[in-house]
Parts: structure tokens; sequence; C-alpha cells
């Protein structure tokens, strides 16, 4: 292996710079390879100045640091680029010319760290003959094949700590607060955050739920002497019998928004069932700041062993975590999983136990 | 002085507790007397278990802890009290049966945490001839007679690691980030954070803006290769010629609220101007957590010396803070001042200088 | 099951708080038991005072709280009680009378959270009839049986924060700065913060190490142009060929002392090599502080689940992590196995790719 | 003025890099100004490659790092060089070739941020000529003539965190803990970080203490049902008619050391008085870190308003915090005051109030 290019796809996710930074070190330190930066996600390719010749310099300090030196398209899907020609938007499928720059590049391995939609796209490339290994980045926690990406914990602490912070405004005010927390598809931030939290209730997409049943537990609480409430909103609850309310807010993957569910929920504690309520949308807040250890170590670990498998020649796979071990596993496998949280496991059983409420049933 | 109570009201300030805990040390051990507690502000007079006598053991560990152990009321006006009878709200004066209350318990001094509200009733209660001494607590820094008060540098920290987060973010994805910070009539907090985070729009309260100028320094910033820019947005910022939005917001004072300022800019940027954006509305989570060196050594100080102020029978004033001494001021003096953001400060001229702008004149 | 009873052993480990919480509330809410707190350790049993009723009144608030509201005793081992009688010290077991309180107390099941002294005891206990469910507590990392345990999360993003602050010190002013970590036999906080905070250097138990290759891999970088470096030590780290310093300074479990490897290493480069170094004894701050959100998650699904293993009476079980599920384990297994860092491990090798040197070779 | 020239000195003081960002920043902007940056203190006007032309993308992203991109020498005073030559140390004045190469540089301005030691230095110049400015930087809070300098409240904050860590841990425990602070010759470290964190002991240069009265305070709350303890101790805290302890152990201004006054109050507990106790020596962890929202505010202001100073001519001054306002003090009047805490202050009787113990007499 001579030549290893690393680009970073999708939404921020704190790690990713020492992803970058253990892959351009791992590839001069233990392979002599020559290491490129591709800039802006795959658009990187397609850029006058997109790459960029990296060496250990380029990545001194940026362990503790959030986002991604190298930038990142959020909509770069080579596959249907969309572009304004004549005012109207066309689609149109750029993947050839990222692949002939590819190979006018003569890369011998291409790393990509990114979400469920980047690594679909990895795959897509994988399938056309491009020498590609996946690093999974998301902090939903919602890509299959490992037991956790790095993003998660930094989000889970970010977010724990807003709980931490509005328990003891909850309490000296008597006040509901709603926290909307990031999470379409997938409600393990909420679960996670709402248990290391203490939070009252969480609602989360894979459990609906109904108003009433969320206001009955919060009155129950009044009742017994407990005047406050917190409740963890993943973006993607979902009421009993609905579709999700971010569906008609766009397809912006990034963050969740105001005129969210949160908003919903909050509005209707105030005006429907005149509970006095506040919300916050903690939004991108979970996606910046310095990465946890938790985070940092599994950025480098999964950065280092990426280069490891590039150089073994595995390609279309992409590394994970399993138990304290990093492994590898294809990436057709690892994109097959749809991982949820399962309403039925030992952690939301644990939640209940801990008197939370997922808002699925009338508190007895 | 036999006998002191002491009742925190308004809004959630970090530093309460420590202003409980220093009232009732202070009053025990150097003044040998009688510490009572009011629960949930003045109401606390008229509710069946509103007073609650105090001893070290229960400010035991709260040093740390953000909010007040006593409650607070946030709508309490005694002279005023909103009462719904006969489904119609009244408005009644209750202030005499709080003041007999006070007699019935024969308080020698009654101490009292609030911001220029709960600061203002004190006044009233001083003029009727309760024996009060002031605490000012405002976390927006906009009580006259005091250099600072507690809550404030907890708050700006709050905001300024907020725009720590946003900035990696920012850069990384190009991104237009808005985070709208608390502060009605002063800007203190989002100049203090927008310095300190460095930010790079400011919009006060103290010096309306033109939309069409936060869009030419955007639009500038990303000609001169800084694609993304964070501006730092106080609840109370107006654009020139307007009334303040959150006017029409009702009058909940205690925190900046969906539909706000922040709302007004961002939905601007994305839909008038074409400007990608994202909103922050940092809101609650400034009021809460634990406070800083700053506040607890501020609450500290100012209960302790509220205490010898009492002692002294120096009533009719509150504890003040000048250079590093604390002093006492006269509420009425105090209350006579409006403290904002001057424009023409060093403050704003420092921001100035590094490249901050603040939506009032088109940039050069 | 009727009554269960909780108590914790051994140094503090930040998550304490969440494991009883959540054995008080999973007890009473799933189980409708009445719960016993035990305090400070096994010796509760035996004071007068020893044993707390408990409800949910009294777990409120500890989630986000280091320590142990229960208390802990360092040292009582029962089966070896040390006693002063008559000016000297004997050695009586004191089990028996311990077993005749569980049985007066008429105990259903006792759960014990504590490392591998505390778990010992328990599996004795066991042994003795005592229905017993271990929790496993180790900030180092060292239980087996289980991937991670409550604590290490904490104690790790502990020691990474504080290279993290001793970096912009070392570089500003060209310092060798030696940190002591936790960790008498097993080096996974030193490598997990070493390598996550980007230490130079990292000593551990596991890989004896040679002071010249030390020396040389500090001088190799200020000839590279960076005159700083700093060195993450465990406190049990080993020269070649010799005992670890820690044994001569008598068998405290509790802390790395001053007078350690660190004070040694730093001595050593100081006065026989010339390299001008700054020690740091991190000490018990790696104990304290609030915890963060996986040793909360983890201690409060721990002690949850250790409820649930004793009302299906699997006594002589302790709960554990595999991935992301919380399982049960024999004591006898889990305590058969000793954990320590894998020399040849993927974490080392990554940790070496990214120029971190063990001191085991002389630098290339 | 066309050209100014920027250095850093001394120990290292979080917000240093603000000062130097707003050096930089306001120089450009409100000046037209070419700025260098001088490397490693005075020392860098010797060295080859020790001036640095400075423009704002060199100080993009610094203002939340710590440390100072400029690096400092510790030991550079010119006036008194220390040189080995024909291996013995011999002391030379530099200061002439300094100037010489501040003449060839054509230098309109030279801003000096540091301590005590590096603003006297700076007299010194400005006697001979030079247009200096001096910025007081300070963790201990020592220099005259300005309330507050940069890096005290984060040191202060850092402090408190870690007694606020210890806190858990001592209950838990029921331990006795001794944290040595830095402040050599004034104990406003010790006495804020004390205060706001809640130490039962403070020992500080102004206040000698005797070893008898500490233990009896330890004792009393021990019966008084609270047996643990926490003890903050300056590194210059003396005992009664004793030398300071850090006096025998060399002249290293940047740090406390193990073997200092800390290790020497440890030592007596456990071993003269039988009080089971534990030190930790904070040492450099609070001098690094991100700087608080205080002093980059207070940094920022600094840098910016020295440069004002400059502009307007005001040479041999230095910048200083009056309340909220910065404010020019001469060097010669700022130098001539030695600021220390007063033993009489309202601070400390506040202290005394919180039932916090100075170990100068017997408790009651």
């Amino acid at each position: 292996m001579k030549r290893i290019a690393v680009l970073t796809g999708g939404g921020d996710a704190p790690g990713l710079n020492a992803v970058i930074r253990a892959v351009v070190k791992t590839a001069i330190q233990d392979c002599s390879c020559e290491v490129l930066g591709i800039r802006d996600g795959v658009d990187g390719f397609l850029k006058p100045d997109g790459i960029l010749p990296m060496d250990t310099a380029q990545v001194r300090g940026i362990l503790p640091r959030g986002g991604t030196i190298l930038g990142t398209a959020n909509r770069g899907n080579p596959f249907a680029h969309r572009l304004v020609q004549g005012g109207e938007e066309v689609i149109i499928d750029q993947s050839d010319a990222v692949i002939r720059r590819i190979q006018d590049l003569k890369l011998d391995a291409l790393v990509i760290a990114g979400g469920d939609g980047t690594l679909n796209i990895a795959q897509r490339f994988y399938r056309k003959g491009v020498p590609v290994v996946g690093i999974p980045k998301t902090i939903d926690n919602d890509i299959g094949g490992t037991d956790f990406s790095f993003g998660f914990d930094s989000a889970v602490n970010c977010a724990m700590e807003a709980i931490d912070r509005l328990h003891t405004t909850a309490e000296s005010h008597h006040r509901v607060m709603v926290l909307e927390l990031m999470g379409r598809h997938a409600g393990f931030i909420a679960l996670h955050a709402g248990v290391s939290g203490g939070a009252d209730v969480i609602l989360i997409p894979e459990i609906p739920f109904r108003m009433e049943a969320v206001v009955q537990q919060i009155r129950m609480r009044q009742e017994k002497g407990s005047p406050f409430s917190i409740l963890a909103v993943s973006e993607g609850a979902t009421l009993q019998g609905s579709r999700p309310v971010y569906a008609s807010l766009g397809d912006e993957i990034n963050a969740p928004r105001l005129g969210g569910i949160g908003e919903m929920v909050n509005t209707a504690l105030n005006n429907q069932y005149g509970i006095e309520s506040r919300l916050i949308v903690l939004g991108h807040l979970q996606r910046g700041g310095s990465p946890t250890a938790f985070d940092r170590w599994l950025g480098t670990n999964f950065g280092s062993s990426a280069v490891h498998l590039a150089a073994a020649g595995r390609f279309g796979h992409m590394v994970s975590l399993h138990g304290s071990q990093i492994e590898a596993v294809s990436l057709e496998q690892a994109l097959a999983v749809t991982k949820r949280v399962d309403p039925h496991s030992n952690a939301v059983r644990t939640a209940r136990a801990m008197g939370i409420y997922f808002g699925d049933e009338v508190p007895a």
C-alpha cells in the first residue's frame, strides 16, 4: 500500500478528528504510506482544492477538538448529486467522475468515516471497484454491526448535563421541562441521557406515546409531592397512530428543529392541559464540543484499525466494536441491520424500574 | 437580633443556595440568632407550611448546587396578587397580611434575595416598616448599585461553552449558527459570552440592528474564506425602528422562548436571504447547573454580609460588590439606576476591535 | 423475596450512588420488597446504627453525586478483622457474627457492590450460605467476567482532562510533565487516558520499562522539534528487573501516594538525566466527582439487574456487561480471571501507532 | 504607531492567548499596525528565530486554549542572564543587546504580559527608553494596581472543582484530605477556592498557623459527627514562628512541589497525630486548561486596551481592572503595592462565619 486517502461525511460527531489523526499517523508510521485528506466529503474529489496531502504536523493538537478538520458535505451523494441547471434542480450521477479521480490519484485505499447514508455510498463505490474501508460514525447509535460508535458517548454526556442543569430549576420553580434531544429513528440518546440524568418521562420513536398518558404521569407526580417533571424527548418520538412530526420538516439530517415534537408536546401541555412547562431544544450542542475519553479512544482505535484493514486488503468492510475489541464486519452485513431501542430490552425494563415513564400506558 | 428570616424570589440564579447557606451559618455562628426559611418567596408567609426553621444541617452540601432549596414564586407580588375568584381574575393587595405574619413571627430582620422586581417589593415592605435587607440576584447583570451579582458569571460561562461547542460544527459544516441567549433589557450575557466565545455577530437590546447589515457581515466573512458565522443574540435584541419581539410573547420573566428574536433572525436568514443557518435557544440551561467559583464566592459573601448589615440595623439597604469589596447601598439608590450595556463603552469598543459586529452599521 | 439489603465496599468509585438508588427503586417497585442499607460496608452488620431502612426518598437526588451515601470501610474483611486488644493487634474471624446478624434480619438477599477484595469476601459468605449477589466495582477495570465496570469511565475522563490541562503548559514552557495515575496491577487508566489525551509516553505494570529508553524518547522528541513530553504513569509501573515501587509503601489500596513510581521517574529525569520535569500525582481526584453518563447508566443497570437476579434466586453470581447487554456470571468464574492490559493487544498496537512509547524498547 | 510587538513572560496563566489575539487584532484593525510576536519571552529578541510576524490567521482558534502560542522563558531576566561559560555559571547583563534589537526592529511599542518579575523587567526597560506597555498576569492575584488579573479565576475554578471531587470521597470514607494549592506569597487561591468549595480548614501565608490548632479543629468536627475534613493549603502557608517550607525547595517560581507544606501537614497528621489523611498537590493543573469566560474576557480587554494605551503614547503604564472598567496605572505605582490577603478583611471574616478555620487559634 503506497497511498491512502481519508474523508469524513455526514453530520458532525465528536471523535472525527481522532479518526483522521489516527489514520494519518498509522499510515505513515506502520505502513510508510502517503496520506491524502479529502475535503468536504466525497465532493472533495471533484473540487480543484479538494485534495490535501497530509502529514503528522497537520493532525497535531486536533485530538481534543470537536468537528472535522477535513470538513464534510451534508448532502454529498455523488450517485444523486443535486445541481441547479438553467433555474431547475436536476439530479445527476457523478460517481464515475469520482472513480476516475480516485484512479488518477492512484489510491490504494480509501477510508470513509460516516453514518448510514455515507456508508451506503461507500458500499456502492466498493461494488464499483473502489478499495473502500468504512468507519461507522453516528451520535444516534443507529448503525448495526457495532456495539457503539464514537460521538454517541459525547452526545449522551451533553444531554445528561443538560438534564442535570434543568433539575435544580425544575425543582426550585415547580416546573415541567421538555428537553428535545437528537434521534430521528433511534431513541438511544434520550434513553441513555434520560436514565443517567434521572428524567421522569422518556419519549422515543420505538415506543409511540399518548399525550394523555404523559399528562397523567406528570399529575401523579404532582399529587405525590413532586410538582416538577423532566421529559427527555427524542426528535423522532411519535404519537400513537400518527406520523413522526419531523417528517413534515424536510429532510435535514443534521439537527432537531424548532417546530418539532418537543414544541408540540410543550404547546399541548401549556395550552391544552394547563400545565406550565418550558421547552429546550438541545440541537447542535449535542454534536459539538471536545469528545469524551471514550469517543477519542474509539475514534483513535477505529482510525488505526481501518488502516490495518486496508493494508490487509480487507476492503468492503468497516471497523466495529465488540465488547472491548475492535473487529471487522462487512459493510453489507452492517448496513442490513436496523439498530433500534428494543422496547422489551433490559435497558427499557431498568428505566421503568427507576419510575421512568414512556407514555405508552397509564401509570398505575 | 434574635430571629432572622431569609427568602428567595424571582427566576433561578446559580448561587442562591450559597446565599441561603451563608445567611444561616452567619446568623447562627456570629449572631446566635434563630433563622427561618420562607418557602416559595414572599408567598411563603401566607402558606400553612411556608415557614421552615433552619439550622446548619439543612444547608449542608448545598453550596455546589444550583436552584434554591427554599423555592421561589415567580409571580409572587403580594402588593398585587392575582387570584381567580368566581371564574374571574382579581388583583388584591396582600401586603398587610404578610406584614402581620412577620410581626407575629417576631422577625428582627428579613433578608430578601431577588432581582429588580423582588427588590422593589422589598423596598415597599421596608417603607411599611419591615426590617428588610436586600441581596441583588440577576443573571442578566441589570441591577444597579453593584459591579456584578451572582448568577451572571455562571450564565456567561454556560453561554460561552455553548459557543465553543457550536464553533467546531460551524467550521466543519460551513454553517451559520444563531444562539439566542437571555437578556430582555440588558445585553451583558450576549456581550460577555460573545467576546469570550469568539462570536462573529452580537445583537443586544442596547444597539438596535438592521437585518441587512447582519447579512452583509456574514457574506463578507464568506468572501474572506470563513464560510461560517456565529451570532450571539440577546432575547431583547431589537430591529431598528421596531418593538422588541419578546414583548408580544407575554410577561414571562423567566426564560427566552421559541418564537423570539432568535427564531425571527434564523427564519429571515434561511427564507429571505438564502443563508443556511441553525437556531439554538439556550433558555433555562443558563439558569441551572453548579455555580462557578465566583458565584459561590459572591453568594457566600453577600449572604454573610447581609446578616451583618441586619445586625447593625442598616435596613433598607442591599449588599453590593465594588471592586473586590462588599459594601452596602440603599435599595432606593440601587433601584434608581437602570444598568445597561453602554454602546460607547470600552467593552463594546474592544468587541468591535475583535472584528465582532453589532448589526448597527454596514461593515467596511 | 421480602427483604433485601445492599452494601458498598472498598475504595470510592463514581457510580456507587447510582447502584444504591437502582437497588432501592427496583426492589420497591418491581418486587415490593423492603430494603435495608448497610453502613460502612460489611462492618455495618456489627454496628449498633449500621442498618438503615431505605425508601425512595433517601435516594432522591443522589444519581449525579460521587461517593456512596452508605459509606464504606476500606479494610473491613470480617474473615480477618484487625483489632487492637491489650495494646496488640489481633486478627479475628467475625464472619459468623455477621451471618447471625443476617439471619436475625431475615434477609432474603444481600447485594454487595465492591472490587476484587470485597467480591472475594462476598464469595466466601455465599459459600457459607448467605444469599449474595455481587456488583463489580473498579475504577482500575481489573475485574474479570465483565467488559467494564462503573467508575472506570469517570476515572479515565478525569485523567484525560488532566492531560489536556498539562498539554498547553508543557508546550508553552517546553516542559516534561510526569502524571501519575491509579492502577497498581492493571494499566488501563493510564493506557486509555494516555491514548485519549495524547500522551507521549505511557508506563504500565504490564510492560516493564527502562529509564534509559524513556529518556531517549524524550530526547528524540526534543530533537524533532517537540521540546516537551507528557508521561502517563500507572501507580504500578515497574522498572525492568525491579519490584513495583508501591510495594514498599504499605498496603493502602485506596490511592497512589507521593513517594511512588511517579516521583521516582520525575527525580531521575531531573537529577540523573538533567531533563527538567514536573510531577503531578492525580490521586483521589480520579475517584471523586460526578459520574459520567456511562457510569451512571451502568451503575443503574447493574443495581437494577442485581435485584432481578436476587428475585430469580441466582445467588453467588454477579452482574456483568457484555457488549451492550447486562448478563450474569458466577462469582467463582469472574474472580478466577486476572484482567490485565495485554501487551500484544490491538489497543497497545494502536497506541504505538500513535507514536506513544512504552519504555520497553529504544525508539528507532 | 507603525509597528508593535507583544511577548509573554513567566509561568503559565489561562488567558494569555486571549491577550495575544486581542493585541494582534486590535493593532491591525484599529491602528493598521504591523505586529510582531516575540517568542519565549524577552529571550526571543536574542534568538535567530525569535521574532514572528503575526496576522489574524495566526490567532484564529486560540481564544479557548490555555498556554501561550508565543511560549515563555521562565527565568529570562535579561538584566541578569545566567550563562554557563567554561563550566561555570556567570551572570551577564544582556539588556543592551535586547534594546539594540528593539531599535533595529523599529518598534513603536512593546506590549509585555507577565507577573511581578516580568513587569519589573518591563519597568527597567521602560526606564532605559523602551516604549513599554504592561499587562498584569498572575494566577495568584498578587499584583497591585488592579482588582484582578486573568488566570486567577480559572485557577480558582480548577481548585474548587478539585475540592468538589474530594468532598464525596472524604464523606464516604471518613477521610481527611489535604489539598495543596498555588500561592507562595498570597493565599487568594486557597481562600477563594476554599470558600467556594466549602473547605473546613484554609491555611494561607498571611495567617501563620499552629499544627495543634488544625488538629483540634479536625477532632472537633469528628466529635460533632463529621468524621472528615478538607484542608485547602497555600503553597506558602507557614507555621507560626517558622520560615516557609517552599523556601528550602529552590526558586522555581512555577509550581508547588512535592516536599512542600502540604506534604509536611499530611505527614504530621498521619504520623504525629494518628489522623488518617491523604495529600493531593494540584500543581500545574491550576495553570492549564481552557480559560473561564472571565479570564478570556479580561485577557481580551487587557490586550485590546494595551494597544490603545500604546497608540496614545502612555508608555510605562499597565492596564488594570477597576470594578468593571479597564483603566491604566503606572507600572511604578502598581509594582509598589504588595497585594496580600488582609487577615482582617470581610472576606476572611465571611470565611470564619462559614465555620472555616485558619489554624491561628484554638476552636471554641
